[in-house]
């Protein structure tokens, strides 16, 4: 069908740029430290000048950066322009596959632009287009990067401050139960879970479960490398707690190969490649009986209020990397003390220039 | 949101019927005869006096009969009234799940009304709604029931004549190569399917392939009992042919067991309840690296134009309900020669009344 009513405009424009964004307080996981978010935002704009906007928080440990995000978005943006209509999402998503199968981050960002303008020609908002709840979006974790035990406690109590009653605490150190117990200190009655990425050997993942649950933490995140999934199941068999596998299950297709080792899945954009993708990777995670948490790299809310579309899918939401910015771009989702407000959305994904 | 513009407006009256339509030629499997295809329709009418259309082809392996559908009907159509809005399909499905568990006929039929309205509110076509492709709907096969091997001859010429270039054959006789032999020799160049319905052994599956291959077989679907995912493993290792389970997977959530035992899935929206629990199934095969075939029962359009808008999903298409139909009481989707054609559809899923 030809685009040829004023819901279905076709693409006559895109540009993209680069942000570096400061972030509020220096963010440290077992991998590496930083204190800027350097994020692409990609603009899509149809004939009767409405927009489509996306974002892009390429991961190294995925070996995207801005640098390479930069150089694949014109070939993408081309694609995209010269199929023309954003309700091809099918189409365009394959295309970006084909052109970019290694650059998730990229294709995330055009993805979110796509279903961003299709959204918002039909003045709806995404997950109603969809059919999806927005009042079971879960409540977002706020992350609690490493740093001292003392900085970790005033982090903790800074995040309580604010409102925010679900921590995810980054671990994977030379101390991480003194980190630990400082963070529960300081947010006796929050929500709090644990994210190793991929520092611990299945041997300390299943003994630190047991501190762990005594500090009643709901579950722990990739304990160890992305490729022992055999230490996963057996963390999840002999250990305290539910395991979450996040850098061990990046696409859909991952998912059959964890779905006994694991309890839940992390589905992100960046790593899936777009809202179709994650959309895949959620329901491939439902067939096995799997929850789901939505995570984010640390993104501008481009990118963010896409994610956010597909939180009434999923138990778990862990989507504030733009709250971790000092600024931003673009407002998104509003997520007031940590509570994603679909309601909010009023056509597209949400995103409006800040 | 409240639904409060022109495209969202909220349910107001529900209504369902009967109908007995008859077939054009009488219908065996290895199950049964049949020469009515008994089903139910679904009708809702939002404020404006738009209507979404549905419907119920029941099948009584599943325990479902008209009259166990028509019983539960106004129960799940007055769930869907009081939620009022038709795009809020995440919260409807539930509901309907909670409420009728094992009625999946019936479900299907408000669950294909339900995205009819919503998408007809919004005067968009529901495959294009979810940024499906409307011109990669594969072909349908045309079915060619039990008779016999002379009958079988003639019914596949008649199909031939008609312009079906894909045939899919049940067996599960006596004289199965007879059978099959006479279709070849009536369509020579036709691609042709085999279903046996449960009736063989593993061991005379494996033995079947041979012969059923040298006549240019594609695939064998469902050769052994539904439970039996062991022999449907053996057939499809020991066999010549790629394997499809049909009645042994009813839902996403029976994609894992049969997924390292079978080629392609067959998703029905008959057996699974509706159009999200069959995108659900779709995709959760195809994070297994599996291809999937929509089916049907003896449906009226009235429910198979629901099926039709996810074809751009799968890589086989298996819905003649209708084709097969003296008359009917709804147009669908146009399928001439078999040809899947989305771009009828001007909205809604395309069901209009005769």
């Amino acid at each position: 069908m030809t685009p040829d009513t004023d819901s279905q405009r076709t693409i006559v424009s895109s540009s993209f740029e680069r942000h570096d964004l400061p972030l509020e307080e220096s963010f440290t996981i077992s991998r590496g430290t930083t204190d800027t978010a350097t994020v692409l935002t990609v603009e899509l704009e149809d004939e009767t000048g409405r927009v489509g906007v996306g974002g892009a928080g390429p991961a190294s440990y995925y070996d995207e950066t801005p640098d390479s995000v930069e150089e694949v978005l014109p070939k993408l943006l081309e694609a995209v322009e010269s199929i023309g209509d954003p309700h091809a999402q099918q189409v365009i998503e394959e295309r970006l596959a084909a052109l970019a199968p290694d650059e998730a981050a990229a294709r995330a960002a055009v993805s979110i632009a796509v279903h961003d303008l299709a959204a918002t020609q039909a003045d709806e908002p995404l997950y109603r287009r969809w059919g999806l709840d927005g009042a079971r979006a879960p409540t977002t974790s706020y992350t609690i990067g490493i740093d001292s035990p003392d900085g970790m406690h005033d982090r903790a109590q800074r995040a309580r401050e604010r409102g925010y009653d679900v921590l995810k605490v980054k671990l994977g150190t030379d101390a991480d139960r003194d980190r630990l117990e400082a963070v529960r200190e300081a947010a006796p009655d929050a929500r709090i879970r644990v994210d190793a990425n991929c520092a611990w050997t299945p041997e300390e993942g299943i003994k630190n479960t047991e501190w762990l649950a005594d500090l009643s933490v709901e579950f722990l995140e990739q304990p160890v490398p992305s490729e022992d999934i055999d230490g996963l199941r057996r963390i999840s068999e002999e250990g305290a707690l539910p395991i979450a596998a996040d850098e061990s299950c990046v696409t859909a297709t991952d998912v059959p190969a964890v779905a006994d080792a694991v309890d839940i899945v992390v589905v992100k954009l960046m790593k899936c490649g777009g809202l179709r993708p994650a959309q895949r990777q959620i329901l491939a995670a439902k067939a096995h009986g799997l929850d789901v948490m939505l995570g984010c790299m640390t993104e501008s809310n481009a990118s963010i209020a896409g994610a956010c579309q597909l939180t009434p899918l999923v138990e778990y939401a862990d989507l504030d990397g733009a709250l971790l910015l000092e600024s931003d771009v673009y407002d998104g989702v509003a997520m007031s003390d940590g509570k994603i407000d679909l309601t909010s959305v009023a056509r597209g994904v949400g995103i409006s220039p800040r």
